[in-house]
Order: structure tokens, then sequence, then C-alpha cells
């Protein structure tokens, strides 16, 4: 079993609510994890998913190894039949097959590199690894998504909710460079697995996510209408899928604001962090009472464990 | 409890006595630490600290995070209110509230940048953690403290002292690099607790410590003077405090000498280490049998143990 | 005890059946390293050394400290007597003895710079950490040996071999980058330790290795001629040993294919990984049944959990 997108999950409201169980005692399965080593590979930068991966994995009794492969390991090649006569020094092929035999699971970090949207959307750097390594992989956030996040923040959800069918906006919001699609990727793809919630994403127009992902996700142009009545906004900057890896918008009109907020129902306001304050979200809405990305952050443990619990008790 | 600065200790013959018992059986407390996690970020090079805090924590059984906040997290924001659209991507008050949530106590090392004095000797990096986070902090050199080392220092004392009354000189000594003015800061700070000894500090003029911290400590501009019958030799640079972070000086007359330590009562060398050799110190006085650098070092494990024990005692 | 070079080991053919046996049940002496403590300190990149020593200790029990000592410590001064007035910020004197106090065992590894031949030879960093660390050292590669790779190739022989006797060769291959000599040397070193080998080195005219190290071995300088009827073919680049450090020959006629391959006895095919495909071997080799190089990798954990077993137990 790997975990690399959010859709590998068979049951979503049966996960959030086992990961609800484990915020209540994680150190139940301490014994589940017991001679088992999870194997971290970060190609990018991490905090969260580096600190909170790793307490799940300490939490479930677990040995960690912790590695930046970039900078501590060797360059690697993912082309079949390259000839590696320039940059990269070690192939996939190896690099998964070797690491797999000092790990029992293995999860991987690396980021979209905004240049090559077919190379990126292939999902090169997890996709070789799922290929080639011959023990489960989890995503900790790949070129198109990131699974880890989205299953927190449908923790957060649960535990925040406060209606049957709450009214959930996905919002774009400016940001000075280009990151990648992943998160709200992730967050679209867990809202479709959603029952009862009503979805609508904002952005502006030319900065819409992938339609293959999106497929028949509510697409609202406008905002403030988008806000209207909401019970949780999902605030994250995308650059460019179309001009792909552009920053061809930065409008500031998009920050969110409280006058924004006061448009919602009370609306929680959510966020995956790191945040750029003042040009994502202004202070005033992410210090509310209303906002949770502190409670989403802390969830990550829990989003992590109940995914390796669930490879533990399959290996 | 937060272990900030020296100050922060009750009484400093009592954790001096306490470490010097732990010393003797390093793991007696070992169960103390179950299941507790320490994490430690660092903003700068370590090797002491980073190894000596480590092995502190793996003997009371703590499990240890380490992560280099720079090169594999997201770049800081400390001030309130401001619009991140430019260098940092996190702002410190998300930062610390979330590993705040990963960690039962966070450990910190964060330079001087030796440019802004109002900015360093605001203690901003480790006030802003100290501000947002709501688990302990240990500070593992801070732009102004290393309380840590002080502590080290105080049990190396202790445990090399031969008389009642020592007499202890702190000695600046020349450096090719601006250095911060933590360990001389935190060095003095420490001796002003100490009941039983004679104190005096020597250094070029136009060299004083910020005389918020020396307060009215002895200062001596003959070196040799100084020296005279010393039983400690504390030597360390610093940069200029008044003519902020500069290298006004480099007077190779201050490096300590076989000759200049002759004028001492057999005194003991130290130095907080990493040190550069017949640059602050000939070889033939760090070769010395006087010489209790590498049990200063020693000591950090166990002035690190002190701190983690009395503050998981009270978690 | 240490383990520097692969001749510290008494007898080969005991510690190569200790490592089969260990292999079969890995976590029987996850005793013997309770409540002892691993530095492994990173001067280079690594991906193999670095995730199975580390899992090796892990299976002992061990407590595991990693440093990147470049990026995260301070750089060392090896020389005695000198000014340390530019680079260097801590002499090896400090430091080896200083991490001594934090560990029980120091696993170093620091490559060739390439550059200066007697530097190199002389084994400069780990012979400094030999002479000033109070601790057990282990050579996770030093610039002249790489005596943990070397092990674990033996024990890979061992398990393929089909005859009394088998045919071992050496082969040089080409590498656009200058690689150090240390992989070879140890093979070598291996080898001479080796009662019924044939063994025969082959590479370009000019390219030999150190005579001090090859002594009496059969170099043939006909590749085709060497890999007649070979059992393993053991294939490495590495950088000119007379023209110091220097690629002098890229000839892709070295390359292994599987018209090479043919010639031999259905040998292995042999790399201590990462390797160049298409430039060191091609494809058709490295991903046939006769590539045992992943094998080789797994056999790192044993190789290091054997070498570090001996050591705990005479501590």
């Amino acid at each position: 079993m790997n975990y690399i997108s959010i859709q590998d999950i068979d049951s979503l409201s049966k996960w959030v609510k086992s990961a609800i169980k484990i915020k209540k005692n994680p150190l139940k399965n301490k014994k589940l994890g017991k001679n088992k080593t999870l194997v971290m590979l970060f190609f990018n930068s991490s905090l969260r998913t580096r600190l909170s991966t790793q307490k799940a994995a300490i939490n479930l009794g677990m040995n960690v190894m912790v590695m930046n492969f970039g900078s501590e390991g060797w360059t690697l090649e993912f082309e079949d039949g390259a000839v590696m006569n320039s940059g990269a020094s070690e192939h996939i092929k190896e690099a998964a097959e070797v690491v797999s035999q000092y790990a029992d699971i293995i999860a991987i970090r690396a980021f979209a590199g905004l240049v090559d949207k077919e190379k990126d959307y292939a999902e090169t750097v997890i996709s070789g690894f799922l290929k080639h390594a011959t023990v489960p992989i989890v995503n900790m956030e790949s070129a198109v998504r990131h699974p880890l996040q989205s299953l927190a923040d449908a923790i957060t959800m649960e535990e925040y909710k406060t209606k049957h069918k709450p009214k959930v906006v996905l919002s774009w919001a400016p940001h000075p460079r280009a990151l990648p699609q992943a998160v709200a990727n992730s967050f679209v793809e867990m809202m479709q697995m959603q029952k009862d919630m009503d979805f609508v994403i904002t952005h502006p127009e030319g900065y819409e996510l992938s339609p293959e992902i999106t497929k028949d996700c509510k697409i609202e142009y406008d905002q403030s209408k988008a806000f209207e009545n909401a019970d949780f906004v999902y605030v994250k900057n995308w650059s460019n899928f179309n001009d792909y890896g552009k920053v061809t918008n930065s409008d500031p009109n998009w920050t969110v604001t409280a006058e924004k907020m006061a448009l919602t129902n009370k609306g929680k306001f959510m966020h995956c962090l790191p945040v750029r304050r003042n040009v994502i979200v202004s202070d005033e809405v992410i210090d509310s009472e209303n906002s949770i990305v502190i409670e989403q952050a802390n969830n990550r443990t829990y989003s992590a464990q109940i995914v390796l619990q669930k490879i533990l008790k399959k290996l």
C-alpha cells in the first residue's frame, strides 16, 4: 500500500474518524512500528512535514532516518536509457531499490520544478520511486499533490464544522513567487471525496487548475460572491497552470481581508502554511478566532500517523 | 520554565552540584524524558552544542528532532505587521506556535547578525520564539547570550578550583573575523552570580562589553596586570560592542602565551571552543596540563542535561 | 579497535561468515548497543553509507547522531603548529577529542581532494581523528580507502560464488568527472586477503593504482582478455593516480557492455554505486540477472553491522 494521492484512501470519513481517535491517544500504537524504519527523503524545504511526519513515526515507535537528498546525496537521473555523462550521478532505478533495502517505508518530498508542465504532471520523481522501490511510498508533497496536507485539512474541517452540509471555498490569493499547484490540487481531490459539502473554487480568470483535477467542480471568478455564506475559506496561492509556472497576476484585491471574511457565515480561515501575512491574508484575519491554521498544522501529525499506521498494519 | 539566560537559574551552586551528580551517573533519569520530544532548531553552525545537547536529551530518554532552519526550512519574518512580499516565507508567529505542537521542548541557536545592535540586543529570534511558542524554550546561543556554555563553565570551575575564593579573569584575545559577544556576556552574568570569586575583565580600551551586562564588574586594560595570580583565565574574542560588530583591533600582543600564563597562579586556561590556535592562544598554553578546554566541552552535556531535567520535571 | 582499512580485519573469512549470519537475524544483538552512541561525521555526500551504517547501528540498539561537518560545523585545521588566522575555525586536536566525549564510536566520511596526492595518501582527515580521538574510529570512506564497501563486496562474492576458486576482475571504466581511488584501493586490498581467488586488474595504460597498494597483483591492459572466464567483474572508475586526480582518459571502449560480459563465465557484474549508466556500464548489463549491485548495497548494512558489533564487544 502506498500513499501518493488522497484517492488512495478507501473511506475518507473512516480515516478522518480514526485520525481523531489517534489524536486523543497518540501513543496507543507505540508497538506497531517497533523495529520498523521510516526513511524520509527531502528534495525540498520543509518545516511542518519534516517534523510532523517524524513525530508521527516516533509516536508509532518507528526508527526514523532523515536525509536531504539534494545536498547530502547524489543528483538523480529519471530517464530510462539515459547516457549519464553529465549532471546526474545516480539513476532512480538503483537509488529507489537500494533505499528500499534500508527502509520499511520511504517518504518523499519533491516539489514541482514549474518549468516543464508535462514532466511535473507526470510526477517524475515520486513515480520513479514508486516504480522502482520495493517498499511502500508516502508522498510528503510531490509535483502535483500534497495528500498528507489534504487529509489534515479534512480532519480539521471535521473537527470545526457546525452544520451538516457546510460550504467550503478554495480561494486563490496573490504571492510574489511562483508556487506549485500541489496543495490546491490535493484539496480539490479531497473535496471531491466529501459527501456533504458545497464546494466552490475561486480565482482570477486564467488561473484555472488542471481540468483533469477540477473536473466538474464549480468555479466562481468573483471572490466576494464565492465567499458568501462560506463556512470554511481555504486560501492558497498557486502559479499559473496554463501559462505554466508563471506569476501572471498578483492583484492585491485577492488578498483575504476582514471585509471579505465578513461575507461568510463566520467562516473558518484555513491555510496550509507557511503563509505570507498581509499578502495572502491580512493579520486581522489570520489572528482572528476564526483562523484555524495552527490546528491544521497540528493535525499534520495525526494525518501522517493514520497513514503510517495503515501501511504498517499491511506490512 | 525557559532557559534563556543564566539568570533563569534560581541557585547556581545547587545546579552546579546537581550537574556534577548527573555526570557520575548520566543515565539515572533515563525514564524522565520518555515519550517527550526535543526539537533542536539551528540557524547557525554548531558542533559542541549540537552533539552535547542531543546527547543530554538521549541520556534522559527523550526523542530528538534536529532541524537546520535556514537550509531545511523557511526564511522567517519577525516584525509584527510586516507585509511579507519579499524575502521571508513564514512569520515567527506561525513557526513558533506550529513547532510547539510537535515538541515538548524547543532548543534554538541563532547568532547575532552583528549589523544592527538594537535588533541583536533585542534578541529578536529567541524572543520571537519565546513570545509565540507554547512550550519551554532553551537557548543554544542567541544573539546576546550562551547560557548552556556558561553553566558548563561554572561546572568546570567548580571541579578545578583549589581554593575558597579563586581569581577569575575574562580576557579578550584577537581573532580575524567579527564574533558575537554572547559567550563573554553570559560568562560575565554567570560570574556575577558566583559568591566567592574575584572577577576581572581585561580587554583593549574601546572593547568594553555592554555596560548593562558588565554593570560594576572590574575592568583592567592591562592584560598582564589582570593575569597576576589568576586561578582561571577564560579567553574569548568578541567584536566591538561600541563600534558595533566591527573588528577594530587585532593586536597579537593580546594572544595568550606561556609568558602571560606564567604571571598567574598556575591558572587554568579556559575557552569555549572552537579556538584559533596561535591567534587566540599559543599551542604551548592550550596543550599544557593547565588547559581545561576539553573538560569544559565535556561538561556541555551535563549543563544541557541539568537544564532539560529541570524543565522536564516541571512539564 | 578501529576500522580504517580492510586490513584491520583479523580473519576476512570469519567476518564474512559472521556477517552472513547477522543478515539472517539482524536484530539478534539489539541489546549490544544499548546506551551506546554512534556519531557519524560527513565531510562529503553519501546515500548508501549514510543509511546503511545508521541502519546497522539501529539494528544493534545504538543511538545515532548524524552531522554534516562541512555545512553544520566548523572548517577544520589539520596541521600542527598552524597559525589559524585565515580559513579554519577549529583544529582537529580539539574537534576529535571533544566529539569523543559525546560518542562511543565515531564514523567519518572524508573524500580525497584529488589535488595534493601526498596529503590525500597521508589520509590527513581520518588520521587526524585517529590520532586525537579517544574512542574507536570507523572509516566510511577516506581519501584512500572504503573498507565498509570492500567488506560488503566480500560478503556478496561469498554469497554468489559457485566454484572453489573464482576468477575476479577489477575493471576501470570511463567517467566524466575525477573520482577518488578509494573504492578500487580497498577492493584490491580485500582481494589480497582472499585465499582462493584468481585476481586481475584491468585498466588503460597510465591508470595504474598506487603500486604500494597493488603490490604484485596481476595487471592486464587488454580488458577483453581480462574478462575471459571471469566469475566476477567489479567495475569502477578512478582518476589518474600518476597524473594525480586528472581525467586523462574517457575512452568509451572501456564501458562494460553485454559483448564484453559474454566473454566471462556468466560473470556477475559488481559496482559500488552510484553508477553512471551507459557510461560505466550499459543498461543491458546492469539490468541483467547477473548484476548483483543491489545485493552489494544491501550487504552494506551487514558489513557495517559486523564492524560495529566487533567494536562494541571490545568497548
